[in-house]
């Protein structure tokens, strides 16, 4: 490999770095590599819509920037099995099918994904092993292995002419992990030794003091726990797609004799595909179905479930709302959150608790959890082994990314050295500088039911101000010879204000539009754009004046 | 008192509590206590709505019981002047005109209210001292001095003829307040030896060990962040109606030489009342108008802002996104958020300080906020002092209400002399015992512009429709006659799709339209209803087979 790159550092081209997802708001993770006429491509994740993004069902990254290059594009080389790694990839090979390199569990769950879009036979997938190396083009990547929240995360090694890059992925420092080895620090290490251009290194936890515990750490929780409430129903709730978790989950309910449910759709499917790739050891006659659950009495019984965000259709809620049609939570039950709330969901996670503490059931919310991403020191290590001359923290907020720049200065990284880039920003690296240069079009698109990228800014628009106010239609049929009113007007509201309270108010609208045209026609105004658009300003003000609201009001007329 | 207490408990009758406005999601504050012909209202405090309530601006309790029992009810007794406290009073008073009885400080702010409603000729408000009591019926209420993060706060002790109650209202232990005494703990004492029949104690921070810090343990805090940004201008955000928090931010700023700009509406008419009533103690010179804000250099000005929980129309919000039309964040700049995030507001909070980050902004968020409620401690204090027979946990949600119920289990108060009551719920008392008899009804009035009730589920239902998945309309002009279409059909969508990306769904989705009509007035269809079921039924299959969407469908026929 140095011989390699030693040869090509001769060369006068530059690598690119460029962020194809954003660090903004929305972080979708896909990162393209680009020397010459290759480009290979980190991750291909999807994102769960904003607030403001009403109706959305999920985002995606723009590849117009790779599908401009498509000739150079070699593949896809994917760090873990996370949806906000691996989701967007059916919704891009369908436009830009390129090989898809990954660890073994990792290639489960994407082809998982192939096959509910019916893309399994289309796609080129590759399983890599850690340790190896594949070769793309001017690239050359291998796999480093590291620990994270779900099992088979690698850490990639990108060798350019240019130089060595460093990509972490999501990763923490597990000397004990449940599965599997812990990160190949030595390997980190030999390549620091080597010379390492830039890391690009996870940001999640870099506000966050100290070390990161061992997931191992929670058999003993795990444990007390159940020996504390020994003649309880016990639930644990968690993600689906931390195998180790559930692996030590279902360890205790074996330690104490209970029979383990699994319950919510993709907690199942998950825990199917580990299974039959190797990664879950379940001892046998330990897993039941939900329907025999009624033959065992509650201190035989644990609950695997998802639902620890609070999401509103998955299996916990419905339970604590009482909508789940097989289990019912009682007085008896014991539900242990395994779980910290993302960002955001922390209202929901609270709803759901108290809703399960009203039908009586105790509710465990602390210190049954540990995070899937290096804290401070965890950073500094990877750092320390690594020696990179240029630093660019990834995988976060920006405010973890400052975070992990103050580390990375700490370190004694020169500031000018240090780079947080913006979606679409193009890094410019020589084996000597690097600088940002130019920028690349990117940005999020909208996945919503079969549609992608059919709902831009105008239907959004249009859907916050509908769900604000609601919507008045006003109708009427004109005759286009006598430019007279044929039918209506009539006036229809949806989301507005209930009708029947509302008599007099619609009433006077009606007086309102009627006047309106009918002045209108007066003057012999015959431009119906311009009769829509008065119609819409005198109701709006009528209706505004009457309620303070602003509904969108949408005149249709028909011309007989 | 006693003696008079002592007097009337040799009556048959019982004293009622009822929470009007609910422990649930939306916690209103509103607890009507009743005996014989007397009611009075405890608070009337109003809430922001739930995420699934578009549109919508505030909402306000239901009093059906309170207006069935007009001739009863004696009039609001308020504990102190946040919003969910007073909010509701305009609202309410119109319907209900009964006296309200505050301490100074709250009565200022009711009074704001009111001026804003029109109502300040009408109501009918008296300002009542610590210590003082007032009759009410066959009701007397003391107010007791409390700590709170808002000054004049009361507990207040309601006297019956069956015994004492206790209502703590939102209170801290506060041994060294910034304005004003500590809370009346000899007070609560004495009511102790004398007996109580029942406390309602504030639950907010049951969960959290130890004690709440004193307000006043911030001013070192400021001190030392105000010595350590010396060259950089300062912002400090904050809840606008913690007058101490404002006086101890203007103290260092007055130490420290700078000038002091307040930023944002409720922030400056809550400042306003509180000089005017003497609770704000401002250094001459030291308030600067904003607009006078260049005439200063960084290192001479402190900015008091709203938006510390990521209001998106707050000041400080509007600066962090670049939409603030007097100050612009530099590099030069210190935000300290002096709050903790409302729990919900997380999300927002955190946005807010990435916009900041990336203007280059230092932001200082933890450790310069203490909380306004009562920890674990303080709760044990006021039960020990007090010895209520009953106890009735309020204020929180039901996790926290469980909380302090554990707390009261552990004092020694039997397990069945501990209620956790619901909205509605009639907790009936004698001295001896008590039993919940009953349920009122009680709700959530939704507020919108004008609008007071007139949104109801219906017009949410269609909201978050319209918000999901938008609304294709289907005009068309029928001849009645000879039963033809003179018009149409046409097709309009809002929020549905973007139209010209989608030319071919609706030329389609005309002839499916088409295609229904010509099959249904063939069929010599003529009930306008069913052929409006039909079309719709027709149309949304077509529409969720094609986008897997279901926009709400809306047909209209004209009929000429």
């Amino acid at each position: 490999m140095t011989n390699k790159n030693r040869q090509a550092r001769d060369a006068g081209s530059r690598l690119k770095i460029i962020p194809l997802g954003g660090l903004e708001q929305i972080g979708l993770n896909i990162t393209a590599f680009e020397y010459e006429d290759s480009i290979i491509v980190v991750d291909c994740g999807l994102s769960f819509p904003t607030d403001d993004m009403l109706g959305v069902d999920l985002v995606i990254p723009d590849v117009t920037y790779l599908l401009d290059n498509q000739a150079k594009v070699k593949g896809f080389v994917i760090t873990h099995g996370h949806e906000d790694h691996i989701g967007a990839l059916p919704y891009i090979l369908k436009v830009l099918n390129v090989p898809v390199y990954a660890t073994r569990l990792t290639l489960g769950l994407i082809e998982n994904k192939l096959v509910e879009h019916e893309l399994l036979d289309v796609a080129e997938l590759h399983e890599v092993g850690f340790g190896d190396t594949i070769e793309l083009g001017k690239f050359n990547v291998e796999f480093i292995k590291t620990n994270h929240s779900i099992v088979d995360a690698a850490a990639l090694a990108i060798y350019s002419p240019v130089g060595t890059v460093i990509h972490t992925g999501d990763f923490k420092v597990d000397y004990t992990p449940i599965y599997g080895d812990a990160i190949d620090l030595q390997r980190f290490a030999e390549l620091g030794r080597e010379g390492v251009l830039a890391l690009l290194c996870d940001s999640t936890n870099a506000e966050r003091p100290g070390f990161t515990p061992s997931e191992s750490s929670l058999g003993a929780a795990f444990d007390a726990l159940f020996a504390e409430h020994k003649g309880r129903r016990i639930f644990v709730a968690t993600f689906a797609s931390n195998v180790d978790r559930v692996q030590q989950i279902i360890d205790t309910a074996y330690r104490f004799d209970r029979k383990v449910v699994v319950e919510g759709r993709s907690m199942v499917n998950i825990i199917e595909t580990a299974s039959k790739l190797g990664y879950l050891n379940i001892p046998d006659n330990t897993l039941i179905d939900i329907e025999q659950i009624r033959n065992y009495p509650d201190d035989k019984m644990v609950v695997i479930t998802t639902g620890s965000q609070g999401e509103s259709m998955a299996a916990l809620s419905r339970m604590a709302d009482g909508n789940h049609r097989k289990i019912s939570i009682t007085a008896n039950d014991t539900i242990i959150f395994s779980s910290h709330p993302i960002p955001g969901n922390e209202k929901a996670v609270t709803n759901v608790i108290n809703e399960l503490l009203q039908r009586g059931a105790e509710v465990i919310f602390q210190d049954v959890h540990v995070s899937g991403h290096a804290c401070q020191e965890e950073i500094k290590l990877i750092y320390t082994l690594v020696q990179p001359r240029f630093a660019i923290p990834v995988h976060g907020e920006y405010k973890h990314l400052k975070a992990q720049a103050s580390i990375a200065a700490q370190l004694g990284i020169p500031k000018e050295n240090i780079f947080i880039i913006s979606s679409g920003d193009v890094l410019s690296l020589s084996q000597d500088d690097a600088e940002v240069r130019g920028k690349v079009p990117t940005g999020a698109i909208m996945v919503d039911g079969l549609g992608v990228g059919d709902v831009g800014n105008v239907v959004l628009r249009d859907r916050q101000r509908l769900s604000r106010d609601g919507i008045i239609i006003v109708v009427f049929a004109l005759d286009m010879y006598n430019k007279e009113i044929l039918a209506g007007p009539d006036i229809v509201s949806r989301g507005f204000v209930y009708v029947r309270e509302s008599d007099e108010l619609m009433n006077g609208a009606i007086e309102v539009v009627s006047a309106t045209i009918d002045g209108a026609l007066g003057r012999g105004q015959t431009d119906w754009g311009r009769l829509k658009t008065i119609i819409r300003d005198e109701l709006g003000d009528y209706i505004w004046k009457q309620t303070k609201r602003k509904p969108m009001i949408l005149p249709i007329i028909q011309e007989v």
